[in-house]
């Protein structure tokens, strides 16, 4: 079928190419022209405008389809924005970002009010999607959702394989926001673990030989386990990577949400307050833990930065 | 090549059963005649005792294997008590079972003082281990290890995967005692999601299909995530469950060991606490914490049990 996708950074470029391949008509508009020059070359429609890249979708008659992989706020409100006034009812906005749930169904009714579809569209798979497919999980109304099928097909890691519409308006973003919350913990244990073998130095072990003992037959075995291994084999020391982890909203909303749903959810939490941690090298926290110690025990206190 | 399996429950008796399949004879014993009963139709040589055990084993004039699985502790100890009189030097007691790395490095030097081999096998793979092989990580000297080669590549998943010898006397415990650490915390933030998705009634998710998307292609596609979509497929409440979960010993080790190594394992730490919590249904500490919120605030409290 035909779709527009509208930004062409490591994700939206990905997607494009996978639905080039897979015999789509792909109209492509990003900011900067070399991206579009890229996917040009690879078959796309280039626009060199949001206006272009919506006149260039066909057929005649036929709804629109517009694919937004920009990122999540207010670049998205803006986008929309520009874009309602060149669609018409029946036509279709996909956010495959990673937007907050609740904006998505804010959008949904926004558009909805025009007789227009939006569909959220929680995408996972990172690099790896343009040969391994995307993990798409989908929210909205079954119409669009059925038309955008042929997209989802070839998006997915296989037809019927890796994506669902899981729900009404905001199940596709929410069900993403919790996949991730659960990828941030999965993470940090493995960090954890790792961490505490590394520090076990009297018994020499090898870190790439045990990842790559776990990554056959062991209960931790997984696609995380995979890459951490891959990782390992290069270099197992880390002393090149600085311990700064940075987040980009998923885990916090899942936090979030399950503070409102009354959900005890300890281990994505602090998975969380990790990642803040990590960035923290002049913790005040820590400074004022150290003075309360010497206050009430005169315990050494170290002076100085990081 | 020969060797006993002493223990023959869920682990034993199935790895007994790998390895009559992978060709070996394996001398069979359990303190439960039904167990060895079992193993014997399945081509396993029986023995009455530990002593016949030992003495079943040939061929004669090379060295003895006893392969222990049963549970960590003093069993373990008893056992080697017993067996020490009926083995010379150079003959080898493999503990598979889930001991304490620091009992481990204990027996291994307790062995070695009277010239005997002792082996430490982390076991991974539980009631698949059967059909898929199990993961091993294994501690100790290179001779009794290299001699048991061929029992190692019959009980992986294949013959040079999933196991590994991973360090001196101890490695293979301390690894597996730390896979299993890494494992609460996987479980914990699986459970903290699905919990999360299970609470958010408006969207009316199905979990069974939310486990079958992320399968394929997401970042949280692993073996656990494989059983849990299987297990939800069966039925989503969980209503028949009792929200009680247990534990080994494994996850109370990591922690102890992390802290001895001043290594930060916040959410390893946490997933073992919240099983702590989860079998404390008559909380003291909720029950004093309601106590003060009332206190200073009047704030209202429930009478009353659980």
């Amino acid at each position: 079928m035909e779709i527009a996708m509208i930004g062409l950074g490591k994700m939206g470029g990905n997607m494009a190419e996978r639905l080039l391949k897979g015999g789509h008509k792909v109209v492509v508009f990003d900011p900067s022209p070399e991206a579009v020059a890229r996917l040009v070359a690879k078959g796309g429609t280039g626009a060199k405008t949001l206006a272009e890249a919506v006149s260039l979708l066909g057929p005649a008659g036929k709804p629109k389809h517009v694919w937004l992989m920009i990122p999540a706020g207010k670049p998205v409100d803006e986008t929309i924005a520009k874009l309602v006034p060149m669609l018409k009812g029946s036509d279709c906005i996909i956010d495959g970002g990673n937007s907050n749930y609740k904006d998505s169904q804010r959008r949904f009714a926004e558009l909805a009010a025009r007789d227009m579809h939006f569909v959220d569209c929680g995408t996972s798979g990172g690099v790896w999607g343009l040969a391994n497919g995307y993990s798409m999980m989908i929210g909205g109304s079954k119409e669009p959702i059925e038309r955008l099928r042929a997209v989802f097909e070839t998006l997915a890691p296989g037809k019927d394989q890796g994506w669902g519409h899981v729900g009404p308006s905001g199940a596709g973003h929410f069900v993403k926001m919790v996949h991730n919350g659960i990828e941030y913990g999965m993470m940090q244990a493995f960090a954890e673990g790792f961490a505490i073998m590394h520090k076990k130095t009297d018994l020499k072990l090898d870190l790439s030989q045990v990842a790559e003992v776990w990554k056959i037959g062991s209960v931790v075995r997984s696609w995380l386990l995979d890459l951490t291994a891959d990782a390992l084999k290069q270099d197992q020391t880390l002393a090149d990577v600085k311990p700064f982890v940075s987040d980009s909203g998923e885990g916090r909303w899942t936090v979030a949400e399950a503070i409102d749903l009354d959900v005890a959810a300890p281990v994505i939490t602090l998975s969380l307050l990790a990642r803040l941690r990590s960035r923290d090298a002049e913790s005040y926290g820590d400074r004022m833990l150290s003075v309360m110690r010497n206050a009430f025990g005169g315990h050494a206190m170290q002076k100085g930065g990081h």
